[in-house]
């Protein structure tokens, strides 16, 4: 493969994950700095996506792939690719030209933004050359670029699919108690869930599978762990997709 | 706005219409056709989707619009930017090579696809300049570049959006029966679907209104006209948004 890259094209990531000690649905943000003040006396110390553009001769999933692999050294995650950035201004604030030109990149650049979901405890940031940190999605800090609408509209997905589709899974570890799936569909959703009807409506999904386990390490009565089965789930799903007509 | 388009980026609209009267969900296609023999003495005559490269100041979204406009003469259709299609390989057929030549275009283009929702009579094809033509879903003709790989994806789209969001109304006229819905159903779908358990479902929703009005211009007895509600559906959606947890 030729690493001749496509100056206008690029991939931005947001990684969603999801913690279950502190509860919260967090993203994945480098800092992006440049100490050296401009002539108009700007320092940039923002966080931005990981991102960067597509090689020649590589396809938009495997650029994002290879960029979500740098930063964590992660392979096979869920990924989505939801939507296409490409404002003509979108790249247009003065910390970003200033960046751009450190930088030498085409300000008229067309991003094509995926997220990724996976527990935020995957991830080993020690070491990590980027300087990348988990925040908390109600709470992230200043932004560079237009990443904070991307990092909107990946959030606005992402509820909307977890309604609909059994994506919310992929956030939580393999094994995992009802509570925790509360947790996070109360941190995805921004509300609070009836504890007992919730309960009650999940043990009864088929797909949801109790195993013969309970959660160690805590000081409370242990809970009930699950796990998710996807073949389950597109059995059922199959035989009730008509419901919702 | 300065016309100078950028030669690597592109629109590609899937304009699916419905047919009321043949019940049949299509697909609007534009004729390519080379008629010189080259050398290897392929003659070009196929079917591609309407689409055009982005100009330097303008978004994606008024790129597809523009695009839909040239070709229809319509405005404010339902619009979703669904996937980009960016593999190395993808214009590399030889009639597309070919057909580059002679367009002079960049062979490494990304595409921004997006469909377009609509019924079929709302689109006037006469002394249309780029010889379009509707060509049901199931039944298409022989296709250039990756644009069979494009349909097939919007398709999926649809299939999957019909069943959770109300963006079936937009394939029918203002004014409809519910047999209507019912065939525009079971033709995206591919399925068959029991006449009176859905007429029993659908006239309990509350976004589906009974207008004081029949059909005109049947042999049959005339049927009951409805409309939908978007204002009643998004209050219900609101209300039930987590019966699906």
């Amino acid at each position: 493969m030729t690493l001749e890259k496509i100056p206008n094209i690029s991939v931005d990531c947001v990684v969603f994950g999801f913690d279950v000690i502190s509860k919260s649905l967090n993203v994945l943000l480098i800092n992006r700095r440049l100490n050296k003040p401009n002539k108009e006396n700007i320092i940039i110390d923002d966080y931005v996506l990981t991102g960067y553009h597509i090689y020649k001769n590589e396809t938009l999933d495997d650029a994002a792939s290879r960029v979500l692999n740098e930063l964590t050294g992660l392979h096979n995650l869920y990924k989505k690719q939801f939507k296409v950035f490409g404002n003509p201004n979108r790249l247009m604030n003065k910390k970003d030209i200033i960046w751009a030109e450190s930088e030498n990149f085409n300000l008229r650049t067309v991003t094509v933004a995926y997220y990724f979901l996976l527990p935020t405890h995957e991830v080993n940031l020690e070491e990590n050359p980027y300087n990348a940190n988990w925040f908390p999605i109600n709470n992230l800090p200043e932004l560079g670029f237009d990443h904070e609408k991307i990092i909107n509209e990946a959030y606005e997905d992402l509820k909307f699919k977890s309604l609909h589709e059994p994506i919310t899974f992929e956030l939580l570890p393999d094994k995992f108690t009802i509570k925790d799936l509360q947790d996070l569909y109360e941190s995805i959703l921004g509300i609070q869930i009836d504890n007992r009807n919730f309960r009650r409506k999940l043990i009864k999904k088929k797909y949801i599978i109790a195993l013969d386990e309970k959660q160690t390490g805590v000081s409370k009565k242990p809970a009930q762990l699950y796990m998710f089965s996807r073949d389950v789930y597109k059995k059922v799903y199959e035989k009730n997709f008509l419901i919702n007509i």
